[in-house]
Parts: structure tokens; sequence; C-alpha cells
């Protein structure tokens, strides 16, 4: 957990899940990155520290450099078809830590400082809700 | 952070980012859930404990009824058009704990336990990869 003291102003490259973490040119992503045919990628949103997923939305690529560009979060809503500045209205904005990309480059993963609920309902996260039944009894280990 | 302690052996639900989980019925979810024009949703893998990301893939509903039935991950492979037990060929089985679901029924939070790596590329989590520079330095608090 220990992370090497640059002295820099930006934030050293750290881990994620345990792993050092490689550092990637964004406009060598954006080139890779694998947009769907509505030019969107999924976003999901965690909060730094706690781990905790708050929210899943879609980027496309400008939403994508507004986020990086003020260090909130920005995405496409299907819905409205207009851009989200997650939290302009509530109050509630999330504060951007790191922006990681998957192995083939069509997910990102965006850690966030989010004091405030992230769902629009009020809930911290937009997972409050569990699937009940259904489940089998964990598989003993061997 | 104290849990009612029921005696029965499925698990009792629990919270999630600080907040009591809500227990709504697969039958009620798969009315309400929004699959797109493909029939699947995103399904984020996270590991339950360290609240790792370990990857992001797609579900139809019978990815979901196998997921729900067998206790590990089943999702649609976009790709190669099947249907796909995670680790069924390197191992790496991830056991399902919980699934939740967000509050407008559109992404799917799988929590499991996986031991071994979720990347095909033999990481940990697929978010291996940080995109550099690009991001303002952090806001004062005030």
């Amino acid at each position: 957990m220990a992370k090497a003291g640059t002295g820099s102003p930006n934030e050293a490259v750290g881990t994620y899940a345990g792993e050092q973490l490689e550092e990637v040119a964004v406009a060598d992503v954006l080139r890779e990155m694998r947009f769907d045919g509505r030019g969107l990628i999924p976003a999901i949103v965690q909060q730094q520290g706690t781990g905790e997923v708050l929210m899943m939305a879609w980027m496309n690529e400008e939403a994508l450099r507004r986020t990086l560009a003020t260090g909130t979060t920005w995405f496409w809503s299907r819905s409205r078809s207009e851009y989200w500045n997650k939290g302009a209205t509530s109050g509630n904005m999330q504060q951007v830590r790191r922006v990681l990309v998957d192995c083939d480059a069509d997910v990102l993963l965006v850690e966030v400082d989010s004091p405030g609920p992230a769902c629009h309902t009020g809930h911290r996260s937009c997972f409050f809700r569990q699937l009940e039944g259904g489940l089998p009894a964990p598989q003993a280990q061997t």
C-alpha cells in the first residue's frame, strides 16, 4: 500500500486491486476505445477508498473530455439526449480522482470522491436493491 | 454494520454502501428490467469484501437465470454469440454472493468471491490501466 513520494503535484500512478497500474495516454486510449453504435461507453463510478460502486452511466468521447477537463463527472443522457454534469443541479458533484480503462477498452471505471448521495432517489448508491432467492448455497471449498 | 442473526441458512439481507438493502423478487425485477435492443444488460462484477471492481460483462435474461441457478457467473459473449460461464476454462470461477440491481433496473452489480484473476490477461482486475494527465488539481474543499 506504500506509495512512492515523487514530490509531483500530479498523483503518482498507484495500484488497483492490489496491482500496479499501467499509465496510458488519453489520446492513445481514445483511438483504441470501442464505443457502441451510439458512440457510448459504460462508465462505472466508484467511491475511492471505500470501493462503493455508486452508479453506472454512459459517456461519449465529449463527455470523457469534459470529465477529464473539469475533474467532475459528465455523462450523456440517453433519455434526454443531452450532456449531464452529475450533481450540477443537486449539488452532489463527484470529484474525479482517477479514470481507469479496461483490458479491451470498452468500459471505464471512474474513481471519485462523492461526499453526497449518488442516486437520484437520494440513496448513497444506485444499487440499493438485492435480488432475493434463487442462489444456491455456496459450494464447499476443496 | 451490525447484522441481525436470523439463524437462517440463507444470508440475511445486508447493507451496501452503508445502507440497508431492499429485497426484490427475481420475477418482479425481470418484468421491470430494461434490456437493450440486443436483450442485454451490463453486469458489474465486484469482489465482496474488498470492493475491487473486477470486470464488466453482459447478461441477457437467460444468463441471469443461469447465474442465479448455479451461483457462478454466466454472461452473453457479444463477439462469439454464445453463453460464457466465467472461469469454466481457466478454472477461475466466480462464486456469486449477491446480485443487486440499480434504481432504474438497467444495470446489475454482481458481488462474487473470485479467488483468482478475473481478466483474460491474467490481471486480477480488467481495470489495470489508468488514463494519464488531463485531470485538473482537486478543487479546494470549502
